[in-house]
């Protein structure tokens, strides 16, 4: 469809275009759309989108990735932009304001009125990582002492121009949040019914300032179709609703597997546009830091270089043990990692947590090593001290490894740095250091070295 | 509050305890449950759980983890059995039957309807990855000659027992899916307006047996509350709520991580939960295959070692080789496994990702040889061929570990298998022997050795 469409409008058939384009649902018109931009630029874009319907283009234009509508902003009119900022959901407007160079947005708010320009500020001024970036202002808000039949009224009038209406809010005068109560609560109830006697007080509730992670495990563990904001006055400034969160469980969730490989935050560009510039530069730094802790195992090698020459054959054996030490703690990193990320796991479990990994390496280590004697008495033809030697090493470097890895999460969530950064390059050049070191006193120890 | 439940249990006051609890979410009185079964077992527990209004302890156990659930079905009377199964929402209850051993699932469907007992069946039998295993049969099914003031009325009376109210289904009488329309649009809708002219017809709709990631995707993607899940015949079986959708992503996600970490995915346990035996099940095939892997390795360094006595310093660089290979190639690797997961990244990619890759290694590469490069002669005091040897293979080392690590994930996916388990472990066994041959091949060429 997309290489159809592409050819009409290379045929500047735009009516035909735009009628085969709107047999799609919106977010896929989205993803035509950035393809279009892609292949042909944004000046045949802006055409094909002038097209769309009024509302249509609306939507459409929310599900663009924010590259794709600041280029739309500055190739269309002021009218243009100050219709489609008007009708964007509240918290998608703000998304595109924050990316704005100031001028423009001084520009569009110039024209709102003083009290809108005061609260997109507020929102404009809320960190990244945090519920207030999330949520928007837009929700109902029922008096507790309507009517069944009043709320749904009222919801008739103002539901177009809020984020959702499958939950309502209700608040006291000082804006204290008191309760909600769900339009499914409303649908199925009396009409005479009041809403004071049909509303939750035992809701669950975020703080503006509550990081992003915490509001999405809140959202999976409820299972809430949206959540209140409160600031620390308990005061409703705002709702988070659940689709919103889909995208930051993505964001987080792909933010914590590249750390966990040793690959720096790359804002939210997806792999293939970002600048092979931008790419190095996210993966240097962790490449730098992690050759240095090699200059350290380097130079306990270099110390033990007379026993290595006069045992040459330990060499061969140098890989595995490195390798299955920093394999071995990287599996236990990262399940502690995840554990604590989806709060399976607390600091307070440390004990519990040292004590498993203790018996699971102890048995781990004993399998990989009675293997290995095997290999090499038989397969190598070594003799049983060299084969001692490296089996001795390996039982104790799986088993330091695995307390390394699953200690040194741990630590570095109670230090209050990010556990993700403990995991697979951090614990196996850690572990190298410890095979090495480990390997060399053994035989110095059991082959009198 | 735990200590102060557990407590009052101890001195068997259970209304006070009951009272306290009941000031909790439904979700965290599941979680304090869950704690007092751990320290006071499932007798004490079944006797709070039987002070619960029905309403909310049919709700609690829902929330309750599918082994402690297992538990009081194992304490509570038939009656009790039946009467949870009966309040159980539908996909509820089909998890739990889906863990019970036969006998009891029978004895429980002996008192259910034919045409219910044969539904269960049907669901019981979609496989456990499938949309099939996450649906409901509970939604709302509306007319399309119905008015809105009719369908309001229906939902009314029917809202009760259906998983959600928030998106309505419209099917001819072959229960083919004809359009949904939402509940906002019928509460904001004129009273007589017909269905037919409010709903949507350009819905997304899922298969009964498209994999469950491709779901989660589709509602992200989307932003849906609810998606219809159809057979091949286009037929509406049953829909997915959201909700369900969050614990999907989540166990899909650990599933990917502990993967990538050369973890075999261990059932649905938490880490605590998990024998010391079943963590060394999920751990020891990855560390024993890899460890195989290094007997390759391991035999490419005995077949240099005469080289390596005439030069022993060399042996000192080897971990910084090895493990620079390793972290560059599971960079690449982490960011393409996740770039496909999420859909950013398809196989069609395949040279764009490799002209990247290539561009970024160089680059990456020439910086991490320059800067080691001067601390070889400067810091370590070696020649300057031992310097240009080790130099030389790390430039030509970080090259093929970050095209290594970036094609096998994409030749994994085109072959069927998971991609996740072309990260860091695999990667880095592979790495480590083309960068020792590379090592010594240089080594040879340079040193003339």
């Amino acid at each position: 469809m997309l290489e159809e469409i592409l050819a009409l409008l290379q045929e500047k058939k735009y009516g035909k275009a735009r009628d085969i384009l709107l047999q799609n649902n919106e977010v896929d018109i989205a993803e035509i759309l950035e393809e279009i931009m892609e292949n042909l630029g944004v000046e045949k874009t802006v055409i094909i989108f002038r097209t769309l319907p009024k509302s249509v283009s609306v939507e459409v234009f929310s599900y663009l990735p924010i590259d794709d509508q600041l280029e739309l902003i500055h190739v269309i009119t002021d009218k243009e932009i100050k219709f489609i900022m008007d009708e964007l959901a509240f918290d998608d407007m703000i998304d595109v304001l924050e990316e704005l160079p100031a001028n423009v947005v001084d520009k569009i708010l110039e024209k709102t009125s003083k009290d809108e320009r005061k609260l997109i500020n507020t929102f404009l001024n809320y960190p990244d990582n945090c519920a207030g970036s999330l949520m928007t202002p837009d929700y109902i808000s029922l008096q507790k002492n309507m009517t069944v039949a009043e709320a749904l009224a009222y919801i008739k009038k103002e539901g177009m121009d809020s984020e959702t209406v499958y939950t309502c809010y209700v608040k006291d005068n000082g804006r204290k949040l008191l309760g909600i109560v769900s339009l499914r609560n409303l649908v199925i109830s009396e009409d005479n019914l009041q809403i004071d006697e049909l509303m939750h007080e035992d809701f669950v509730s975020v703080n503006v300032y509550d990081d992003r992670e915490k509001v999405s495990e809140t959202f999976r563990k409820y299972g809430f179709l949206a959540i209140p904001v409160v600031d620390k006055e308990e005061r409703l400034v705002g709702i988070i609703t659940v689709d919103d969160i889909l995208d930051v469980i993505e964001e987080e969730t792909t933010e914590d597997i590249e750390r966990m490989a040793g690959v720096i935050d790359h804002s939210d560009k997806e792999y293939l546009d970002m600048s092979v510039f931008h790419h190095v530069k996210s993966r240097i730094p962790w490449l730098f830091v992690l050759m240095c802790s090699y200059v350290i195992t380097g130079g306990i090698i270099a110390s033990f270089q007379d026993m290595l020459s006069s045992v040459i054959s330990l060499v061969a054996y140098m890989p595995m043990l490195m390798g299955t030490g920093g394999n071995s703690g990287s599996q236990s990193a990262t399940l502690i990692i995840r554990g604590m990320s989806v709060d399976e796991l607390e600091l307070s479990d440390f004990g519990r947590v040292l004590w498993k990994e203790v018996r699971v390496s102890i048995i781990v280590g004993v399998i990989l090593s009675s293997l290995n004697f095997a290999r090499i008495c038989w397969l190598d033809g070594q003799g049983p001290w060299v084969a001692l030697t490296v089996c001795g090493a390996m039982l104790v470097i799986v088993i330091a490894a695995k307390v390394i890895g699953s200690m040194l999460p741990m630590l570095a969530k109670k230090i209050g740095i990010d556990p993700a950064l403990m995991a697979t390059p951090m614990i196996s050049s850690l572990t190298d250091m410890v095979s090495v070191v480990t390997y060399f006193l053994m035989a110095s120890v059991i082959l009198g070295i």
